[in-house]
């Protein structure tokens, strides 16, 4: 883990086309900015077979449009991290991000981190912070010698549980995807489907859906991290962030664009609410060292 | 002048970037539409020598981007027409557009018709209908015999004027672009510079810099017709159309995007907000032939 001690005008927090649509023009501005974005930047785009409503694109695929992106972003020289942020705490001067290896700091946020379609396990809300975590950076160390379970929907859950492996106990890996049985891992892979977080007032287990484990701790990755579980505080309308026509949330110097704000779940749409979200960042940012 | 006797689903009215991406939206939903446009899409943007900051093209000019967006459009067969609407009327059941030779009707409209930097002349506003008028095609008639200035700031006054000396009995043309004078004009133009439209209750004369003249009409073409002169009704807040987040006005099936809703006047901003507006254009159509 390392901290870097400069703090960016701007981060921006994932890397589909809201997160490269901001990055792109907060480069046009000359803003101090970095990017971060994990493994699966957008893959419900990235994926699609053909996209033709995306205006001066025809009959492309989502990977051929990615590489588009990617070869507009590399062009312009854009900073650009492949670390997927867990998360995001006021410090009150600046957010500070945290991943799994390193700590960013920034005047101002811009969230392109999408939308989930899957929903919380049922205590998983009510046990937040209580044994529920989204991020081992953050939490392994209260789990020394203790028992903790990794529900992982994506990949990345596997080097979480990895680390995890170091400092606790008996990490149970409870992977929701196509493991690769040859992947390197420490922990006990349990395949089985997770129903529920249990405890009262702290996590004491997991319920499965054929069985039950004791555990002090879970830890859940998903593909998107829910935005009020990434930077507390966030206003959230039904799942997503509310934003004004600038694109700001209710946080100071928080901005948010894409999926993530709301339907419809479009390319155009996340890239012009990127861009805006740039700017406004940007104005932000100006006022700010203006007044200092 | 003709009269389509068809009913869209939308008509998208300009042809920039918030109206191309209107209709490659509209198209790839299948909704019944027609775009239109005049000679002058989007001037400023298409004039730019480089543009950096849409996502996915890089050091591109202006002129090539509006050749990406042409045949992008024109690769998905889309009906656009080379054709300025001065007027539109609300017709209860529907929308009636109206360009110097047609008329189109659609039960729902997406504005993207800009934004003018040009102020109004004194007087305009006051004496709008008692003399002033943005569209030869709708009010050349009350004109018969009478005398009429047109100011134009664009080369579309031409025609209009032009048109005009079929009907009224002395046409002024008062040019406030590079006109060539080669330009066949059955006008009087007049090389001087419009201060005022002068008239109590109605229309009286026009003042320029160096005189003045009597006239009983005053015909003013910008590039850009502001939008609450377009169509009557609109909620306009500093000379921006009033939207939702979904991109609809206070007009019932009336949604706007791009520059004409507001700052920042950006290309990508454009682009989202023309697919937006094309999708809620769509839902507002199917809701409304459900309900019939």
């Amino acid at each position: 883990m390392s901290t870097e001690k400069k703090v960016y005008d701007v981060a921006i927090v994932g890397c589909g086309p809201a997160g490269l649509s901001a990055a792109v023009n907060a480069k046009a501005r000359n803003l101090d900015f970095i990017i971060l974005g994990s493994e699966f930047c957008s893959p419900k785009m990235y994926k699609a077979p053909e996209i033709n409503n995306y205006l001066g694109f025809f009959e492309v695929s989502g990977e051929e449009l990615r590489q588009a992106f990617l070869k507009h972003v590399k062009a312009m020289e854009i900073k650009y991290k492949r670390e997927k942020v867990d998360n995001i705490f006021n410090q009150g001067q600046y957010y500070q991000l945290i991943s799994r290896e390193n700590i960013f700091k920034a005047n101002s946020l811009v969230l392109g981190v999408g939308v989930s379609n899957e929903k919380y396990l049922k205590g998983e809300e009510r046990l937040l912070g209580r044994g529920v975590s989204y991020c081992a950076t953050c939490d392994a160390p209260l789990y020394r010698e203790k028992n903790v379970a990794v529900i992982a929907y994506t990949e990345e859950g596997i080097e979480e549980a990895n680390y995890l492996t170091e400092i606790a106990k008996n990490v149970y890996f409870i992977p929701e995807f196509d493991i690769n049985s040859s992947s390197v891992l420490e922990a006990e892979i349990i395949e089985d489907k997770p129903i529920a977080i249990l405890g009262d007032n702290l996590v004491t287990g997991v319920k499965l859906e054929n069985r039950e484990i004791d555990v002090d701790g879970a830890f859940i990755y998903r593909e998107v991290t829910p935005p009020e579980k990434l930077l507390p505080g966030l206003n959230i309308i039904e799942k997503h962030i509310e934003v004004d026509e600038n694109m700001a949330t209710n946080l100071d110097g928080v901005f948010a664009a894409g999926d993530c704000t709301g339907q419809p779940y479009q390319l155009g749409k996340a890239v012009g609410q990127g861009q805006i979200a740039a700017l406004s960042a940007g104005s932000y940012v100006y006022q700010k060292k203006k007044e200092e």
